[in-house]
């Protein structure tokens, strides 16, 4: 860790592997002897696909993507994709099922009711958002085109601890916040999408893992560019993809690979959440704010006992190095997001400033 | 010039200044001391804020944008508009007009074809996009929504020389291969668009300059992301925006304006493509394929006088470090595309080794 980079606890756009950005920047006028950087490669030549060519081998390895499913590179983040999925799926049956269990699912569910009659299979809105519902309490229709949920809520600080059971209704998941982050069976999936600026790379850009049995059958009103079949037929490249955020996502990867991947990944993050949610439950002036059985690796939702405390506590942690703990606006409180790229000394520090500030403020 | 650096004729991606990369290089792991790249900022915090209206305020001063006109940031880059147009503008009365003077004002007509009435009010396809109509060839119709033109052809090499006259009816530019390289009364424009990767900035964006006038009409079909109203409203932050692509493209109005800004460029460009086109009208080697009347400033089309020649030429200036000088595959012959970045000694030396070629392989 450099000294003088802090720590920096974002919900997203957020920290990324100083590895991959001293790569970025040793690359950055003469990509490998190219003579040119990465940005000012034409995304047809040669030099660049190699690159692509690259970092797509390397997710379709490092997430086991079997070959029924192809890699996409879209713009418009995730939200884009909350659009382009009811357009390109839902026109199977004219309906979908929503998992309602967040800021984001519930968006994604509103815009899906421009294209299609939504069935709501599960909500967690009864107690804020703050539990994911159980396998008995979704109702599946038998006949949507797709069942869609949200893996891990990063306002509300929660995560799906399992993968819900549909009975053959093809599975649509937003993994934005918790992709990488755990080992997924991308079988199971009609589609996976994450925008990649929390645990993948700089914003800009969502990854779009996909069946290639369900694309092309867009509804004809679908924006050229947001149609699957046309994305797949192209390779990404029906137009100028985000050159740079692929490349700086490979990055991302190659130093994934040096944390033992996905499945090291799993452990390092299970015990950085661990830390946190230790200290919350050994704490009598810090409480957590998700249900434990829900509790979020990515996102710690918590709070210091009072607006004030939380605003005292944010303030100060952002002065001494801790940027960005304030929670959503939405909600209030604190967060702390300890996405991959979030060293362990990281969190141990937080712990420990956390255990300092409440011997000082607590009454 | 960095002596290991290629001059990179690519049409896009393309040659971005030294400058900027080298800036970008050098904060790439704290940025002006806030201990984190600017990849990492979250786009609500107050670092990230100053870059993104410091980026604003320069465009809007370079290039004079009056207060009636907004500056958006949208990803999908300018074939995403192609959709957006249409989507939010054609809603005003059904019907649009649009000048096909080229391969993307023809897709983009295509697309709009989606969302209403599409007018060809007229086309350079008679003599294969060779040249720009003139005004008087030009059949609009009183009640378009709006006028569409591309004011450059980045594949044919053809440049419009003036603003089409509409009698009121809104105009609607896709500047992407020639903005900021010629001043541009933006008072006279509903909408200018232009996909960053040319003379901007990395691949990944359109700037959308619109007159706030045009906004909150768009489908009830259109994906939430692409309406311009919410864009306006939320300061094109309604989801993330590509924060790093926005930080490159100030890094590169900052050095644009030490080239005089856009006025200085337009004289250094026009004196870039002049060096260029003296060059093909004196060879009885190298033909040009645009009319005169029509010439591209920013993309040079030019055959060697056989397909033989043309690679033989395209492949020996790649070894001598000109990179990229294939025409497209759409049309095949060479093109140098000379966007703002590429230096004047660049097309110097180009020419230098065009005449070299010229004399050992006329017959």
């Amino acid at each position: 860790m450099f000294t003088d980079r802090i720590y920096n606890f974002s919900s997203g756009p957020s920290m990324l592997p100083a590895q991959a950005l001293e790569q970025a920047a040793a690359e950055m006028l003469n990509y490998r002897g190219s003579g040119m950087s990465v940005m000012e490669m034409s995304h047809r030549s040669k030099a660049y696909l190699s690159v692509f060519d690259e970092v797509k081998a390397d997710l379709k390895r490092m997430l086991s993507i079997p070959d029924t499913h192809e890699i996409l590179f879209m713009q418009g983040g995730a939200t884009l994709q909350f659009s382009a999925v009811p357009l390109n799926l839902i026109g199977r049956t004219g309906k979908a099922d929503y998992a309602v269990t967040g800021n984001f699912s519930n968006l994604a569910m509103k815009e899906a009711k421009k294209y299609g009659a939504v069935n709501i299979a599960c909500s967690s809105e009864d107690r804020n958002h703050t539990y994911i519902p159980a396998q008995a309490d979704i109702s599946v229709s038998g006949d949507a085109s797709y069942f869609y949920y949200c893996s891990n809520n990063t306002i509300y600080g929660t995560e799906w601890k399992y993968v819900p059971e549909t009975g053959g209704v093809p599975l649509v998941c937003d993994m934005s916040s918790n992709i990488m982050s755990v080992p997924v069976d991308v079988s199971k999936y009609g589609i996976i999408f994450a925008g990649v600026q929390k645990n993948m790379g700089p914003a800009g850009m969502a990854v779009v893992i996909m069946d290639k049995e369900l694309a092309g059958g867009e509804l004809p009103i679908t924006p050229k560019l947001m149609g699957y079949q046309l994305m797949i037929e192209s390779d990404s490249m029906n137009n100028t993809p985000p050159c740079y955020t692929i490349y700086m996502l490979g990055l991302v990867l190659k130093w994934l690979e040096t944390q033992g991947g996905v499945a090291g990944m799993s452990k390092i993050k299970a015990d950085k959440a661990k830390l946190l949610y230790d200290a919350l439950d050994d704490s009598s002036f810090f409480t957590g704010c998700a249900e434990p059985g829900a509790r979020s690796d990515m996102n710690v939702t918590f709070r210091a006992g009072s607006e004030e405390l939380d605003e005292k506590f944010a303030k100060e942690a952002a002065a001494a190095g801790f940027e960005n703990l304030k929670g959503h606006r939405n909600v209030g409180g604190l967060r702390a997001s300890i996405y991959n790229a979030m060293p362990v000394e990281g969190v141990q520090k937080l712990v420990l400033f956390m255990r300092d500030f409440e011997v000082k403020n607590r009454s």
